[in-house]
């Protein structure tokens, strides 16, 4: 077990109409802003409860917040934030609503030239407004970590950021809201969860039991509850292990004391800059290839990875490994995932050239668990996925 | 999965030499009290290790906190923190002297007639003067949770208290300090996790598979690493797994959406108090005969156990969950730990009597997950131990 550092204060609200919780949770002599994304919890009830719980406090509105959130619009909400002296900040909404309002709990006092510096030059955030969320849409863990992607059209660029200053005060999760979440979402939040975790588990082994098998904790039950999600989102137990899994695939704790990757993110991220494509689907698309590329230094983990959470106990270790990459594909597939980016775009050539460049020219020369994988290896991998 | 509200402050600093962190994490202008038990620290290296760290802070001292921190000695430690304005507390040892630091965090600013109401009156304390910890012994979690338990000889008492305000602001685990405990002491710390994980587990399944799974993950990290550490407790792999589970076993995660049980704790205490038997081994003692006595109402949770931790695949779910209590009193006693109470005493004879007589004047009419288990049940529980 490699040494760590951990600590995560978010207050996790979980349960059956726990959004009036809200309530205990803001000052009520705080100026609110809440932030939201295209205006589907006007439909499905979700804005009613907030907006409810929230009766004797001062709140702005600002709705509009796109998937992959872009920098633009949250330039329009910070001015907002500025001009009406809001001092806490409210997400309702999935990942994107959460990050956005991350960047913007950063930039709101970021004393520097401009905010885009907060991610172009990846500066840490140690102090942050103070905001919680309601999570609308489970699939990222944005809801307790402190860290968040934002997208700028402008450029095509999509970066992260975070920092101790960026864990949410609150998190309120009712299972509830999986109810009225399209299909496509809800194969998307499973396989952005699962991938999150092959991130911090499929790598090398440093005998670290006890988070590898919270790990495959987390892959075990996503496998277990996806075909009940899918075919009846008002599952409310199945609803409750999908959220828990989500926020705990992300929120620090199985990444303390391994090694993890996160190329597969980092490659995906361009796939969306590029194409549009939804988050999610550009790991499915990213992470076979990856894992086959990189076979012989990860084939160790996957083979745990085949025995403890596929069942795939005959064979040698290569077998094995293989055999588990196929599963994985599977599963994605029986999500309605696909899984090559042929399948999503004919304008694939070139894109693999494209994404090395860009890794190049950040300086991004090394990713990985083991820091090796060169702008030419990634190359190698987009070009398996087309 | 029943609704729940997690929050969880502690930070962890994880790792080899991680002691000389201490100087980050205390504030320089802090008048701290270090708080420790009988003196190993002085021999095994730790004190001299948290000496050179505080070296720029003013430090006061105050050592002999017994195991099963004594209500008397406490007092006389509070004595110094009032005299001597201190500001910041700081345990250096195990559960012992992290629960005497809790109660002293608490007690420090209590303002009620005698702070033995706080543990009388079970009064929750919101806010606690600031301490950190340096574990020196893996075994309660108390390192990261909010939680103590206090006995008081002279009434033969032993009660627990509790609150937000109580979550050490860090814990700092070394797992080179495995090395220096004794094998006693290294049997007792995986029987009192292993026991933690199971007053959480072993109830009634809610499907909430993620915690279960969790549980799950702990008990086979604790089979797994428990022959290695009585080998070997200088094997850093093994003392790392067994300290992280240590903590894992009891920081509030497992037991949030699951039903709890503590039964085993709440008897168990009861022979410590009268008899001054190790915790970790009045719960081994203990667990066995409640399982047995309530199999009925826990027998689903047994077979889950018997087939997930045991391997446990063949026969029906009776025989399934009977073998699983056989297991982990085979586990128990291949730590070298005794599950009967006439192991441990001659002089048993009335001692069920007597803790359903203090359950029924404490108005403990109906401990466990069901609150049934009512005082003529503790008793006949505890004379299968005889």
């Amino acid at each position: 077990m490699n040494p760590f550092e951990f600590k995560n204060p978010t207050k996790i609200i979980f349960g059956k109409d726990s959004i009036k919780k809200l309530e205990n949770e803001i000052p009520t002599d705080a100026k609110v802003l809440l932030l939201y994304g295209g205006g589907s919890i006007k439909t499905n009830g979700i804005y009613n409860q907030v907006k409810k719980a929230l009766e004797k406090v001062n709140v702005t509105e600002f709705g509009g917040i796109p998937a992959n959130p872009e920098y633009a619009v949250l330039m329009d909400a910070l001015k907002i934030i500025k001009n009406e002296n809001i001092t806490y900040l409210l997400a309702v909404g999935g990942g994107s609503v959460i990050d956005g309002t991350k960047f913007l709990a950063s930039a709101a006092i970021y004393d520097g030239d401009t905010p885009w510096d907060i991610l172009s030059k990846n500066i840490r955030t140690e102090k942050g407004m103070p905001f919680g969320t309601v999570l609308t849409l489970p699939a990222t863990g944005s809801e307790m970590n402190s860290g968040a992607v934002i997208t700028r059209e402008e450029t095509k660029e999509k970066l992260a950021m975070g920092g101790p200053g960026l864990f949410p005060e609150f998190s309120i999760l009712d299972p509830q809201v999986i109810a009225s979440i399209p299909q496509r979402q809800l194969a998307n939040g499973i396989t952005d969860a699962f991938t999150h975790v092959l991130e911090q588990y499929m790598t090398y082994p440093v005998e670290a039991s006890l988070q590898d098998r919270f790990a495959e904790s987390i892959l075990q039950t996503l496998i277990e509850i996806a075909p009940k999600i899918l075919k009846d989102p008002t599952d409310y137990k199945a609803a409750s292990n999908f959220i828990w899994s989500c926020t705990m695939a992300l929120n620090g704790l199985i990444q303390k004391g391994v090694p993890t990757d996160w190329a597969v993110h980092a490659m995906g991220h361009e796939l969306t800059a590029l194409f549009g494509i939804d988050h999610a689907r550009t790991l499915a698309v990213i992470a076979p290839s990856h894992y086959k590329f990189n076979f012989e230094s990860k084939k160790e983990k996957l083979e745990q990875y085949a025995e403890r959470v596929w069942n795939i106990t005959e064979g040698s270790i290569d077998s094995k490994a293989h055999t588990a990459i196929e599963k994985t594909i599977t599963f994605f597939h029986e999500l309605g995932i696909n899984t090559k980016l042929s399948d999503y775009t004919k304008d694939y050539d070139g894109t693999a050239e494209e994404i090395a460049k860009r890794f190049t020219n950040r300086g991004w020369l090394g990713l990985g668990e083991h820091q090796s994988l060169s702008p030419d290896k990634v190359e190698k991998i987009v070009k398996m996925t087309y």
